[in-house]
């Protein structure tokens, strides 16, 4: 047997990731969109008629070029990436030096710690206040080189005050990646601000509003010469013309973003009441998922729930989030068999 | 404007990769498949019908599973990423600290400096012998932590010896990489070994001889622990969802395969004679690809040729391969109607 003594010593203790397995679930643990793949992309797919011999265009200029109509932006503002881990690995492989600490916010993404130690960093913590917002004083007196903001916040569900990031932006020394995967739910974004903070990144990705997680789409947005950097850094034609093609369709469709933002501001509050009804203490969501804290055993709870048939996630043994889940906001009709369930469990623990 | 004095030391220098402008020429300038989009992925593009939604699954499995008949090994030998590229990426990610030298045999490719400054290493040359094969002894005293190997090597085309990549696999103190991106092409390969030697990682990709660059897949194989650790280090679900299924078929689909060698075999000894006639030096080749010596300066033929329409690449700056350029071997009409053009730029320089 070999041992991991031959690995990059930060990444010795890397475990493989989370993955369930899948039967007939319905998955509300993964916030992908519950309306189903983006129509858009489909069509594109359908009719594509691609040279799989021709490598795709090095810097996916085309994909570029729409998300810069699509924000009022400029192609050299943009970087591509095969999902928004990729762009996120760019950020830590083009911005870090071996040992520099990264921030993290806690409670939030576990995947960051990931990032940093696998491109020889470290993490250091910043708790988030009672009210999950940043402690933008501790964050803007930290030294690390790196720090990792999301908003809206995973897994607790709320966007930070945009005066906090503005401050953060403002003071912290290095650079500040705001992760905006579940951009397109909430009402504020920072990438208007893109020319404003010489320091800032924002991350998006195709996987969650755009329902195109199977493609494997994200990008970064910066100043250009930011994102210039960043893109000398990334792996040339990392993205595949197919991917790329869709989510240019993708971008064009902007009506099914609308539909589906508009069905998740209908359905949450929905959600978060009949949750409360039944004991459970949800937090503010601003995302298409509520964390809600369990009248009942976290674990029981999750379990009960798969075995009828619904999967959710279990955040309840963290610091911070004893005993809370996670639930994707679904349609009307999945909220009312998740709270129908949720109601027979709790009836048959009685 | 930001300075790159941000930016990860070893990154500052990096320029952007070789993307030239194209029109409609004929592209033999960078090695893919001649005869055409692979027909079995297009089959499975034309009738797949994913859910957009869902995420890969995590490892590949499918695909790993797939390539583990293909060679005869289990489906825990092998690690998949969105092109070799990403591959090369993990393997330095896992196996190199900071600073790491990595040993590279010059001249070859020349993106295996970009991987390991990326990470933070830095690059040590072994220069071949006069007929381009390994210098054995040179590189199993080197320190480096990580040597990587192009075997056939590109741009020089030519397999190295396998007693002398298993001569550098015992006494190497380190991981060595064997990149057989050309694989498909020779008559050896590296991959039946995996499991006799444990520092080992075989590298390969369907951009080649599998027809497919569009859609960026790549695997490495080696023993269970050392892809283990590097499937641990990878970004979980890279590989987008119709890739691999278009790999998964593409693999199942080897007649594609040999028909692509049989007709390389068959056509590039009479395009290194074609060339020999017209006053070129080819160096011998086991994949599909030739170098050769240009009896005319390296930057006026290539740009005559693109002229006429026909792309090749130049590597006639560079130290050993004074005034060659590479042709990729086209179809019996393809090299024809370069050989034809050759002819008459040398008639025209009379």
């Amino acid at each position: 047997m070999v041992s991991r003594d031959i690995m990059r010593s930060t990444t010795r203790s890397f475990k493989k990731y989370y993955s369930p397995s899948i039967k007939n679930e319905l998955r509300l643990d993964t916030n992908t969109n519950v309306l189903g793949s983006n129509p858009a992309a489909m069509r594109y797919l359908k009719e594509q008629r691609i040279d799989l011999n021709d490598y795709p265009i090095t810097y996916s200029d085309n994909l570029r070029c729409a998300l810069a109509s699509l924000h009022g932006l400029e192609t050299e503002n943009f970087v591509v990436g095969s999902g928004s881990d990729e762009v996120l690995d760019i950020s830590f492989k083009t911005f870090t030096e071996w040992g520099d600490d990264c921030l993290v916010p806690y409670p939030s993404y576990t995947l960051y710690d990931y990032f940093a130690q696998m491109n020889g960093g470290s993490v250091v913590y910043s708790d988030l206040t009672d009210d999950f917002q940043l402690d933008a004083d501790d964050i803007a007196s930290s030294k690390a080189k790196i720090a990792i903001i999301a908003s809206p916040n995973n897994p607790t569900g709320n966007c930070f005050r945009q005066a906090d990031i503005e401050d953060v932006l403002a003071r912290f020394k290095g650079i500040v990646i705001i992760d905006e995967a579940y951009g397109e739910y909430a009402d504020d974004s920072m990438i208007p601000k893109v020319n404003e903070f010489d320091n800032m990144i924002v991350v998006r990705t195709f996987s969650k509003a755009y329902a195109m997680a199977a493609l494997r789409v994200g990008y970064a947005v910066a100043n250009k010469d930011v994102a210039d950097m960043m893109n000398s850094v990334k792996i040339p034609y990392s993205l595949n013309s197919l991917s790329e093609g869709a989510a240019i369709a993708a971008v064009k469709d902007q009506d099914f973003i609308k539909k589906s933002k508009t069905m998740v501001l209908a359905e949450r509050p929905k959600l978060a009441s009949g949750l409360e009804r039944l004991g459970f203490e949800p937090f503010p969501s601003d995302s298409n998922f509520i964390l809600a804290r369990s009248p009942i055993d976290h674990a029981s709870l999750t379990a009960a729930l798969k075995e009828k048939g619904i999967l959710i996630r279990d955040f309840g043994s963290k610091r911070r989030m004893e005993n809370c889940v996670r639930f994707t906001v679904g349609t009307d009709e999945m909220n009312n068999e998740l709270l129908n369930k949720i109601k027979d469990i709790l009836e048959e623990l009685r």
